[in-house]
């Protein structure tokens, strides 16, 4: 049980981790902290969060828990806040898209990695943003991946670890860089994909209305570029190092294939197809496993 | 009401029409024709078709609709099939995702654009294929593009405008350059980007079991990966002309990205996520109203 949840940035991910934890009783009371006050008093509204608070230093006070869920880029700043307030016995973790940058910022700030900070990343989300946008289910049957370094402790470890599961998420524990790399790859360069085609379909329409011709298929293909842009530019200055060779790398798989419609190579490209609609069916049985 | 339609091609899209037109009473009998015998029997099992046929000479006699719904690099072969047995009384039209090449395609074989061939294309689909996947509801509040040329007999389009609201899609006209110019980028592209992608992560996951750290962001934007790969080899190579260039011009997009987070330019990628993001929303609210 939690006695006093601090949150950080009352969000989709941390207003719904706060009411996926008290409608389990997994939390007494949460406080949150916001730069947005229109987005605290949604918070409150909804029955997110007990008070809010602008002032990191005084929403702290008191917290047994202190959970990070803003866009990664504010990471420096807000440990930059806490440091004068950090407390050994108080647990700390996040839920930042990159993990990384956040343990480095740890050893930037702090002097130090902390073992009382389990750095954590909910494989969820959705294309809406803010406390309006949270929902208690958001983490049921999802994945959360833990990634603890050599200084990490293992009691704090357990118990985030014991958080996310009383959520209903199942907890995979994963070397940070390793982290990095793969999320790169299922979810950085996606969300990159699907940001510069929409803006560049969007600058089409604009001259010749090509949208409304667009079907389903368009717009599941976009979804994800409905999402909140400061975090994903956060996301992408964050992990620049992994997401960008990706980049070069499907540019270079884009060019074969723009080459094979060229030149008429049906056989490639019936391949190529193949071999993707495989690889899609391989990832839709065990999302469903 | 069509007497007796013959459906060259029981796939999805031609089976979904049979189903609308038959559960509205607009089609007596149905006539499937299909390179496929074990289609044409699911097509039968399930009252799409009341007679299969793997002839099309066959098929084809006695039908006052004749509607091709195959792949469209099937068109020339079909149409050449055709051409001993065509009659001026019967109405034909296509559903092909592209429309130049079709053209080209009767003119080149049958010497003339017969004024008795519209060409359409209904702007719907799915991830399945096959006469199993076939639905009534399929075309219910979709555009239907024809793309009729001066050859085209006024009534013979009025015939098929009205057949496509039948079944409750709304029906634009447009020229049929046009047509692959704006499908190219709404349709063609994307689903090219989600094949590649889909591609080049699948040989990852074999290495390193990728896919099970992706999640419903990467399920929607890869959705379209799932598709028909031989009816994609078709549109690719139909509509190379149009779709290569938009590919150079998208890879262009993704390197000036890859650049902006090399540098760290956080003002540009804040600019370009959120014209994404404002170009979705303009979609979505058209596809709402």
């Amino acid at each position: 049980m939690i006695e006093r949840l601090c949150l950080i940035g009352v969000g989709l991910m941390g207003g719904s981790l706060a009411l996926a934890l008290r409608q389990r009783g997994l939390a007494r009371e949460v406080m949150g902290i916001d730069v947005d006050p229109a987005n605290l008093a949604a918070a409150r509204e909804r029955n997110i969060i007990d008070a809010g608070f602008s002032d990191l230093r005084v929403g702290v006070e008191g917290a047994d828990w202190v959970v990070i869920a803003a866009p990664v880029g504010a990471t420096p700043g807000i440990l930059a806040a806490l440091l004068p307030v950090w407390r050994d016995e108080v647990i700390y973790t996040d839920t930042g898209s990159t993990k990384a940058d956040v343990i480095g910022a740890l050893e930037r700030i702090l002097g130090r990695i902390p073992s009382n900070f389990v750095p954590g990343h909910p494989i969820t989300g959705a294309e809406r943003s803010g406390a309006g946008a949270a929902e208690p289910g958001l983490f049921a049957n999802r994945r959360v991946i833990l990634t603890p370094v050599a200084a990490t402790a293992a009691d704090m470890l357990e118990r985030v670890d014991a958080m996310w599961r009383g959520v209903g998420a199942s907890v995979t524990r994963m070397d940070p860089a390793h982290h990095d790399e793969v999320l790169a790859a299922t979810s950085h360069l996606p969300h990159v994909l699907a940001f510069v085609l929409t803006e560049m379909l969007g600058r089409k329409d604009e001259q010749q209305e090509i949208f409304q011709y667009a079907a389903g298929g368009f717009r599941d293909f976009t979804r994800i570029a409905s999402s909140d842009p400061r975090m994903w530019r956060d996301i992408c200055l964050a992990n620049a190092r992994e997401i960008v060779p990706l980049i070069e790398q499907y540019r270079e798989a884009l060019g074969t294939t723009a080459e094979r419609m060229r030149l008429g190579d049906a056989d490639g490209l019936l391949q190529l197809f193949s071999a993707a609609r495989s690889a899609r069916q391989r990832f839709i049985d065990q999302l469903e496993s």
